[in-house]
């Protein structure tokens, strides 16, 4: 399974919106198959696994990141090629909650003979499709709100100026955490104040689904020539009712006091299709989502060096007066990247 | 030598005023004795690595983590110490930088046919003694600023609410820093608002000697009754011409434009014999010292909490427009304490 779980990180940057999978078909231990889901509309990692293993497959073991799918989407079941190839046991991580499978694919495979379990490595298996999952149990995207700071908190100088807070390594690592995301979100603030393109640059012979384009920009403020409306990749222009922004595609959600409705906004973008949703944005945005509860992860970029308590805030949060009512956070991972500091968190407890 | 390193460490909460020191005394690879140097006015650490070797030091190798001392203050030298005792070879880790000895321990030992040698695992050495070779060579304390913070670099909330940012092993991690330290350095303003007591809090049996609490108190506003000056440390209270505070020890330093001279109050703190300040302050002092250059590291907990824009800042610095300007540190050290995040960091560049 682990080796299925290394397979399925290779669709990391390409199989959305479909999930990240990968599969081994082995005898004993004796690998006779592998595959992984490479992009929407081309096969499935077991048809892949199943193809290399040809007659092998016959009273062998399938491990697979996710229950196999029992309905014929773009692709033919994948339950009914395992069984149809004779495999006589699937392994699956977890159970796959897309509702045409949840537990279907499992059961369809029982049901012809073949002995089923699941459960193994899930919690990889898990965060290997934070974003799938969320969108098809939560109905919303998973959320990462991209931050960089200095150490003592300033995303950029009093008069605006932020290039470069963090060094090179750090720069290039926040365009893999692009890759991996279906989209990009950022609001108006930030597409007039700095321009920004919002594509992915990584190595040549890297290949990635370039992400969405998203601005959150109520009172269609978008510049028709603002770089994140160029033609390197797509974008969606999320307005309130009533704006409207010719030759890009938009999308309209209610607005109230002046806002735009966040958790409507996510919603429809779920809707859309999409998995992960990485928000590089100001202290505004930033500082809404993380009110509104609706971030699921932060990614915080701490570079070493102090710029003084006249620079921009992180976030902004509403003022409290009780220690109690702090957001609190678990450091899921802390590592040094360059001369900086990456710590990903998430909400929870300290 | 890593040993008599190991050795020396032993001393790290008790020796200042003077260095930490420990020695090994190994005939071939065989160890006959070993010390470390545990508190002023105490045998040094080549004394009792000689006693315990006996007649085994002759011939032997010493190896020492400092220069051996060659003039008579409250103990006998120890360069002489080591001829009588027929020992054959010394390395040292580094040279001793005190007037007294500057490189005479090891001329005495080489004039008397002792082989010598140092520079083995100097820069450990060097980093133990980080203080006393501050004071020495500077004339001025390694100063250590402690701060803690949110993950939005806010040490408290706008309401000035502080307790606890940070958890409880970071706390008593704190306690360990002070115990090295030989002095905690605060501002009457914190006195004033939080009335702490800077002593140091360790499980019972861990020996530390007890560090001086220094309020920088320009006005000589401290209270009586504030818990830095309660019965439990010795407190020296700098204040400035004119002023003054009946009852403590006092030193008064020159102000100029209404605040305390920063760098003539650590050159009277070396001249008392102080070898790490540890500074626990607000963000006013804590800045002040950063923009004058007068902070060799940074001891940065973060707690992963959000406080909001509305809390209290890390460090005021003033304003600057220009990225050029900004203060680059280097990351020094990095690991989890806790649920917290603990930052060593040095003046230096990204």
């Amino acid at each position: 399974m682990a080796r299925a779980l290394r397979l399925a990180e290779r669709g990391l940057y390409t199989t959305m919106p479909n999930p990240r999978v990968g599969c081994v078909i082995a005898q004993g231990e004796r690998v006779v198959g592998e595959g992984w889901h490479r992009r929407t509309g081309e096969p499935h990692a077991e048809v892949f696994a199943l193809r290399e293993a040809g007659d092998a497959a016959r009273g062998a073991t399938a491990y697979v990141t996710l229950e196999p799918c029992a309905h014929h989407g773009r692709t033919p079941p994948c339950a009914d090629a395992l069984i149809a190839a004779g495999v006589a046991r699937v392994v699956a991580a977890i159970e796959d909650p897309f509702p045409a499978v949840a537990g279907t694919g499992l059961a369809r495979l029982r049901d012809a003979g073949v002995a089923v379990e699941h459960g193994v490595l899930a919690d990889a298996a898990r965060e290997l499709n934070r974003g799938f999952l969320s969108r098809v149990q939560r109905g919303r995207p998973w959320v990462r709100v991209k931050l960089a700071m200095s150490l003592d908190g300033r995303t950029a100088l009093a008069n605006g100026a932020s290039k470069w807070i963090t060094g090179e390594a750090a720069r290039a690592d926040v365009q893999r955490w692009r890759a991996r995301s279906s989209a990009i979100l950022t609001g108006v603030g930030t597409v007039l104040a700095d321009d920004p393109q919002l594509t992915v640059r990584l190595p040549d012979g890297i290949d990635f689904a370039p992400p969405l384009r998203v601005v959150l920009d109520r009172a269609a403020r978008t510049p028709a020539a603002a770089r994140v409306r160029d033609a390197s990749a797509p974008t969606l222009i999320v307005h309130g009712r009533g704006a409207s922004v010719p030759g890009v595609e938009t999308l309209a959600v209610a607005a109230t006091a002046g806002r735009l409705d966040l958790d409507a906004t996510l919603r429809a973008l779920a809707q859309r299709g999409l998995n992960e949703v990485q928000v590089e944005a100001g202290p505004t945005l930033s500082g809404a989502l993380v009110a509104a509860g609706l971030v699921d992860e932060l990614l915080l970029y701490v570079a070493p060096t102090l710029l003084g308590d006249a620079g921009r805030p992180l976030v902004g949060l509403p003022r409290i007066d009780d220690m109690r009512m702090r957001r609190n956070l678990a450091v899921v991972e802390q590592r040094q990247v360059g001369h900086d500091i990456r710590l990903l968190l998430r909400p929870g407890n300290a």
